[in-house]
Protein backbone atom coordinates (compact mmCIF):
# COMPACT_ATOMS: atom_id res chain seq x y z
CA UNK A 1 0.00 0.00 0.00
CA UNK A 2 1.26 3.61 -0.87
CA UNK A 3 0.75 6.35 1.72
CA UNK A 4 -2.01 7.83 -0.68
CA UNK A 5 -3.94 5.59 -0.44
CA UNK A 6 -3.50 4.91 3.44
CA UNK A 7 -3.58 8.72 4.19
CA UNK A 8 -6.06 9.78 6.72
CA UNK A 9 -7.97 6.27 6.49
CA UNK A 10 -10.17 5.93 9.51
CA UNK A 11 -9.27 3.17 11.84
CA UNK A 12 -12.05 1.30 13.65
CA UNK A 13 -10.86 -1.69 16.88
CA UNK A 14 -12.86 -3.48 18.59
CA UNK A 15 -11.30 -4.45 22.46
CA UNK A 16 -11.53 -8.69 22.36
CA UNK A 17 -12.85 -8.89 25.86
CA UNK A 18 -13.29 -5.49 27.11
CA UNK A 19 -16.36 -3.75 24.94
CA UNK A 20 -14.09 -1.37 23.60
CA UNK A 21 -14.63 0.81 20.42
CA UNK A 22 -11.44 2.40 19.66
CA UNK A 23 -10.84 4.43 16.49
CA UNK A 24 -7.82 6.26 15.12
CA UNK A 25 -7.86 9.11 12.46
CA UNK A 26 -5.72 11.85 11.24
CA UNK A 27 -6.38 15.18 9.62
CA UNK A 28 -4.95 17.86 7.60
CA UNK A 29 -5.98 20.50 10.41
CA UNK A 30 -4.30 21.67 13.24
CA UNK A 31 -5.61 20.36 16.69
CA UNK A 32 -7.57 23.39 17.22
CA UNK A 33 -9.65 23.78 13.83
CA UNK A 34 -10.50 19.83 14.77
CA UNK A 35 -11.35 20.76 18.42
CA UNK A 36 -13.22 24.13 17.06
CA UNK A 37 -15.15 21.54 14.61
CA UNK A 38 -16.30 19.07 17.74
CA UNK A 39 -17.41 21.65 20.10
CA UNK A 40 -19.20 24.28 17.71
CA UNK A 41 -22.57 22.53 17.45
CA UNK A 42 -23.34 24.61 14.28
CA UNK A 43 -20.49 23.01 12.67
CA UNK A 44 -21.14 19.54 14.13
CA UNK A 45 -24.13 19.29 12.24
CA UNK A 46 -22.00 20.00 8.91
CA UNK A 47 -19.90 17.20 9.43
CA UNK A 48 -21.40 14.33 12.11
CA UNK A 49 -23.04 11.35 10.81
CA UNK A 50 -23.85 9.49 7.08
CA UNK A 51 -24.18 11.18 4.14
CA UNK A 52 -27.40 10.04 3.63
CA UNK A 53 -28.58 11.55 6.61
CA UNK A 54 -29.21 15.15 8.02
CA UNK A 55 -28.28 16.34 11.45
CA UNK A 56 -30.34 18.70 13.38
CA UNK A 57 -28.95 19.66 16.43
CA UNK A 58 -31.38 20.17 19.38
CA UNK A 59 -28.78 21.45 22.63
CA UNK A 60 -24.97 21.20 22.13
CA UNK A 61 -23.41 22.94 25.19
CA UNK A 62 -20.45 21.55 24.66
CA UNK A 63 -18.64 22.26 28.27
CA UNK A 64 -17.70 20.55 30.93
CA UNK A 65 -20.77 19.47 32.66
CA UNK A 66 -22.50 20.44 29.56
CA UNK A 67 -25.21 17.85 27.48
CA UNK A 68 -26.07 17.59 24.42
CA UNK A 69 -29.15 16.37 21.63
CA UNK A 70 -29.33 16.06 18.69
CA UNK A 71 -31.39 13.56 15.64
CA UNK A 72 -30.62 12.78 12.45
CA UNK A 73 -33.36 12.07 9.19
CA UNK A 74 -33.06 10.30 5.94
CA UNK A 75 -34.95 10.56 2.78
CA UNK A 76 -37.28 7.86 4.18
CA UNK A 77 -38.44 9.99 7.07
CA UNK A 78 -37.44 7.84 9.85
CA UNK A 79 -36.14 9.98 12.87
CA UNK A 80 -33.14 8.78 14.85
CA UNK A 81 -32.74 10.44 18.29
CA UNK A 82 -29.30 11.13 20.38
CA UNK A 83 -28.35 12.75 23.56
CA UNK A 84 -26.07 12.26 26.22
CA UNK A 85 -23.73 15.00 28.46
CA UNK A 86 -19.80 16.75 28.09
CA UNK A 87 -18.20 15.12 31.19
CA UNK A 88 -15.03 16.75 30.52
CA UNK A 89 -13.89 19.48 27.65
CA UNK A 90 -10.81 20.67 27.48
CA UNK A 91 -9.38 22.93 24.77
CA UNK A 92 -7.21 21.43 21.95
CA UNK A 93 -6.95 18.35 24.21
CA UNK A 94 -9.58 16.12 25.20
CA UNK A 95 -13.50 15.54 24.78
CA UNK A 96 -15.24 12.84 27.00
CA UNK A 97 -19.17 12.41 26.54
CA UNK A 98 -21.62 10.29 27.29
CA UNK A 99 -23.85 9.11 24.34
CA UNK A 100 -27.10 7.10 24.03
CA UNK A 101 -29.51 6.26 21.38
CA UNK A 102 -33.36 6.56 21.97
CA UNK A 103 -33.68 3.75 20.23
CA UNK A 104 -31.97 1.47 22.60
CA UNK A 105 -32.78 3.62 25.66
CA UNK A 106 -31.00 1.60 27.88
CA UNK A 107 -27.74 0.98 25.67
CA UNK A 108 -25.19 3.65 27.00
CA UNK A 109 -21.58 4.29 26.19
CA UNK A 110 -19.10 6.64 27.61
CA UNK A 111 -16.75 8.37 24.80
CA UNK A 112 -13.30 9.68 25.68
CA UNK A 113 -11.92 11.85 22.66
CA UNK A 114 -8.02 12.62 22.78
CA UNK A 115 -6.54 15.04 20.16
CA UNK A 116 -2.67 15.29 19.49
CA UNK A 117 -0.57 17.88 17.44
CA UNK A 118 1.27 16.02 14.64
CA UNK A 119 4.20 17.47 12.25
CA UNK A 120 3.04 19.79 9.53
CA UNK A 121 -0.12 21.31 11.13
CA UNK A 122 -1.31 17.97 11.26
CA UNK A 123 -3.40 16.26 14.17
CA UNK A 124 -4.67 12.77 15.12
CA UNK A 125 -7.85 11.96 17.09
CA UNK A 126 -8.41 8.96 19.10
CA UNK A 127 -11.55 8.03 20.40
CA UNK A 128 -12.08 5.23 22.75
CA UNK A 129 -15.66 4.34 23.60
CA UNK A 130 -16.49 1.80 26.32
CA UNK A 131 -20.17 0.45 27.08
CA UNK A 132 -21.13 -2.07 29.98
CA UNK A 133 -21.04 -5.21 27.65
CA UNK A 134 -19.58 -6.70 25.12
CA UNK A 135 -23.17 -7.32 23.87
CA UNK A 136 -24.18 -3.72 23.92
CA UNK A 137 -21.16 -2.94 22.12
CA UNK A 138 -21.57 -5.19 19.24
CA UNK A 139 -24.82 -3.65 18.80
CA UNK A 140 -23.97 -0.90 18.29
CA UNK A 141 -21.68 -1.30 15.86
CA UNK A 142 -23.86 -3.84 13.82
CA UNK A 143 -26.68 -1.06 13.35
CA UNK A 144 -24.10 0.83 10.85
CA UNK A 145 -21.45 2.69 13.18
CA UNK A 146 -18.64 2.60 11.02
CA UNK A 147 -20.40 4.12 7.60
CA UNK A 148 -21.27 7.08 9.93
CA UNK A 149 -18.10 7.67 11.44
CA UNK A 150 -15.91 7.06 8.07
CA UNK A 151 -18.56 8.98 6.15
CA UNK A 152 -18.59 11.78 9.09
CA UNK A 153 -15.11 12.09 8.97
CA UNK A 154 -14.85 12.38 5.14
CA UNK A 155 -17.15 15.25 5.52
CA UNK A 156 -15.01 16.76 8.31
CA UNK A 157 -11.90 16.84 5.83
CA UNK A 158 -14.09 18.92 3.50
CA UNK A 159 -15.09 21.32 6.16
CA UNK A 160 -11.42 21.60 7.38
CA UNK A 161 -10.30 22.09 3.82
CA UNK A 162 -12.30 25.18 3.59
CA UNK A 163 -11.41 26.83 6.48
CA UNK B 1 -24.01 -18.53 57.61
CA UNK B 2 -27.82 -17.22 59.14
CA UNK B 3 -29.33 -13.98 57.57
CA UNK B 4 -29.03 -11.98 60.35
CA UNK B 5 -25.55 -11.57 58.70
CA UNK B 6 -26.24 -11.37 55.44
CA UNK B 7 -29.23 -9.42 55.36
CA UNK B 8 -28.59 -6.17 53.25
CA UNK B 9 -24.65 -6.42 52.62
CA UNK B 10 -22.79 -4.71 50.17
CA UNK B 11 -21.56 -7.03 46.99
CA UNK B 12 -18.65 -5.84 45.36
CA UNK B 13 -17.73 -8.06 42.18
CA UNK B 14 -14.83 -6.87 40.00
CA UNK B 15 -14.98 -7.92 36.06
CA UNK B 16 -12.59 -10.72 35.26
CA UNK B 17 -11.85 -9.23 31.47
CA UNK B 18 -14.24 -6.46 31.51
CA UNK B 19 -13.02 -3.56 33.72
CA UNK B 20 -16.33 -3.19 35.48
CA UNK B 21 -17.12 -2.93 39.31
CA UNK B 22 -20.78 -4.41 39.81
CA UNK B 23 -22.12 -3.33 43.55
CA UNK B 24 -25.50 -5.30 44.62
CA UNK B 25 -26.98 -4.28 47.77
CA UNK B 26 -30.80 -4.09 49.47
CA UNK B 27 -32.11 -1.58 51.73
CA UNK B 28 -35.32 -1.90 54.24
CA UNK B 29 -36.52 1.01 52.02
CA UNK B 30 -38.99 1.53 49.06
CA UNK B 31 -37.74 2.54 45.90
CA UNK B 32 -38.59 5.52 46.12
CA UNK B 33 -36.87 6.52 49.34
CA UNK B 34 -34.27 5.25 47.69
CA UNK B 35 -34.34 7.14 44.85
CA UNK B 36 -34.77 10.49 47.02
CA UNK B 37 -31.77 9.65 49.06
CA UNK B 38 -29.67 9.10 45.68
CA UNK B 39 -31.09 12.35 43.83
CA UNK B 40 -31.27 14.78 46.97
CA UNK B 41 -27.84 16.89 47.01
CA UNK B 42 -28.69 17.31 50.37
CA UNK B 43 -29.90 13.85 51.40
CA UNK B 44 -26.70 12.52 49.35
CA UNK B 45 -24.81 14.89 51.69
CA UNK B 46 -25.50 13.12 54.77
CA UNK B 47 -24.66 9.54 53.37
CA UNK B 48 -21.80 9.42 50.80
CA UNK B 49 -18.82 8.20 51.34
CA UNK B 50 -16.60 6.89 54.14
CA UNK B 51 -17.17 7.74 57.96
CA UNK B 52 -14.00 9.62 58.34
CA UNK B 53 -14.78 11.89 55.01
CA UNK B 54 -17.67 15.23 55.41
CA UNK B 55 -19.15 15.59 52.67
CA UNK B 56 -19.87 19.12 50.80
CA UNK B 57 -21.89 19.85 47.79
CA UNK B 58 -21.31 22.39 45.22
CA UNK B 59 -23.27 21.42 42.47
CA UNK B 60 -26.20 18.40 42.36
CA UNK B 61 -28.27 19.11 39.40
CA UNK B 62 -29.89 15.89 39.52
CA UNK B 63 -31.87 15.77 35.68
CA UNK B 64 -30.95 14.41 32.48
CA UNK B 65 -28.41 16.56 31.25
CA UNK B 66 -27.05 17.64 34.53
CA UNK B 67 -24.04 18.14 36.26
CA UNK B 68 -22.69 17.49 39.78
CA UNK B 69 -19.58 18.43 41.67
CA UNK B 70 -18.49 17.41 44.94
CA UNK B 71 -15.50 17.84 47.66
CA UNK B 72 -15.20 15.32 51.01
CA UNK B 73 -12.28 16.36 53.63
CA UNK B 74 -11.34 14.56 56.57
CA UNK B 75 -9.47 15.24 60.18
CA UNK B 76 -6.33 15.49 58.03
CA UNK B 77 -7.49 18.66 56.35
CA UNK B 78 -6.58 16.98 52.84
CA UNK B 79 -9.71 17.72 50.10
CA UNK B 80 -10.56 15.47 47.75
CA UNK B 81 -12.60 16.65 44.96
CA UNK B 82 -14.97 14.72 42.33
CA UNK B 83 -17.22 15.78 39.32
CA UNK B 84 -19.61 14.16 36.68
CA UNK B 85 -22.55 14.35 34.80
CA UNK B 86 -25.70 13.11 34.67
CA UNK B 87 -26.15 11.10 31.52
CA UNK B 88 -30.01 9.87 32.25
CA UNK B 89 -32.31 10.16 35.53
CA UNK B 90 -35.51 7.85 35.67
CA UNK B 91 -37.75 8.08 38.55
CA UNK B 92 -37.41 5.42 40.92
CA UNK B 93 -36.12 3.45 38.41
CA UNK B 94 -32.49 4.33 36.65
CA UNK B 95 -29.57 6.93 37.33
CA UNK B 96 -26.59 6.91 35.19
CA UNK B 97 -24.06 9.38 35.53
CA UNK B 98 -19.99 9.92 34.89
CA UNK B 99 -17.48 9.95 37.70
CA UNK B 100 -13.86 11.25 38.03
CA UNK B 101 -11.40 12.31 40.74
CA UNK B 102 -9.32 15.19 40.22
CA UNK B 103 -6.61 13.58 41.95
CA UNK B 104 -6.38 11.29 38.88
CA UNK B 105 -8.18 13.74 36.12
CA UNK B 106 -7.51 11.11 33.40
CA UNK B 107 -9.79 8.42 34.47
CA UNK B 108 -13.05 8.30 34.40
CA UNK B 109 -15.87 5.87 34.93
CA UNK B 110 -20.07 5.32 34.43
CA UNK B 111 -21.90 4.28 36.99
CA UNK B 112 -25.27 3.10 35.48
CA UNK B 113 -27.56 2.23 38.56
CA UNK B 114 -30.92 0.56 38.78
CA UNK B 115 -33.37 0.36 41.41
CA UNK B 116 -35.99 -2.65 41.69
CA UNK B 117 -38.94 -3.20 44.50
CA UNK B 118 -38.87 -6.16 46.67
CA UNK B 119 -41.49 -7.51 48.92
CA UNK B 120 -41.82 -6.06 51.70
CA UNK B 121 -41.48 -2.50 51.12
CA UNK B 122 -37.51 -3.61 50.55
CA UNK B 123 -35.83 -2.72 47.24
CA UNK B 124 -32.49 -3.37 45.33
CA UNK B 125 -29.87 -1.60 43.92
CA UNK B 126 -27.51 -2.80 41.34
CA UNK B 127 -24.58 -0.54 40.28
CA UNK B 128 -22.62 -1.46 37.17
CA UNK B 129 -19.33 1.00 36.88
CA UNK B 130 -17.13 0.84 33.90
CA UNK B 131 -13.95 2.53 32.96
CA UNK B 132 -11.54 2.08 29.48
CA UNK B 133 -8.76 0.19 31.30
CA UNK B 134 -8.69 -3.08 33.30
CA UNK B 135 -5.41 -0.83 35.19
CA UNK B 136 -8.03 2.21 35.92
CA UNK B 137 -10.45 0.40 37.46
CA UNK B 138 -7.97 -1.00 39.74
CA UNK B 139 -6.34 1.78 40.42
CA UNK B 140 -10.14 2.81 41.67
CA UNK B 141 -10.40 -0.15 43.67
CA UNK B 142 -7.13 0.53 45.20
CA UNK B 143 -7.57 3.81 46.48
CA UNK B 144 -10.40 2.79 49.01
CA UNK B 145 -13.76 2.66 46.93
CA UNK B 146 -14.66 -0.56 49.18
CA UNK B 147 -14.69 0.94 52.56
CA UNK B 148 -16.45 4.34 51.04
CA UNK B 149 -19.20 1.97 49.12
CA UNK B 150 -20.15 0.04 52.70
CA UNK B 151 -19.46 2.79 55.00
CA UNK B 152 -21.89 5.14 52.44
CA UNK B 153 -24.61 2.38 52.69
CA UNK B 154 -24.43 2.08 56.08
CA UNK B 155 -25.01 6.11 56.35
CA UNK B 156 -27.84 5.70 54.36
CA UNK B 157 -29.16 2.37 55.95
CA UNK B 158 -29.58 5.22 59.05
CA UNK B 159 -30.89 7.83 57.23
CA UNK B 160 -33.36 5.43 55.85
CA UNK B 161 -34.62 4.44 58.52
CA UNK B 162 -35.23 7.72 60.15
CA UNK B 163 -37.86 8.14 57.45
Amino acid sequence: MNSSTTRNQTSIELGDTVPTVTITREFDAPVAHLFRAWTDGDLVARWMGPRSQTMHIERYDCTTGGAWRWWSSGEDGVEHHFYGSFHDVRRNDRLVQTFSYEGFPDSVALEILHLEALDGGRCRLTSVSVGASVEGRDAMVASGMERGVVEGYQKLDTLLAGG
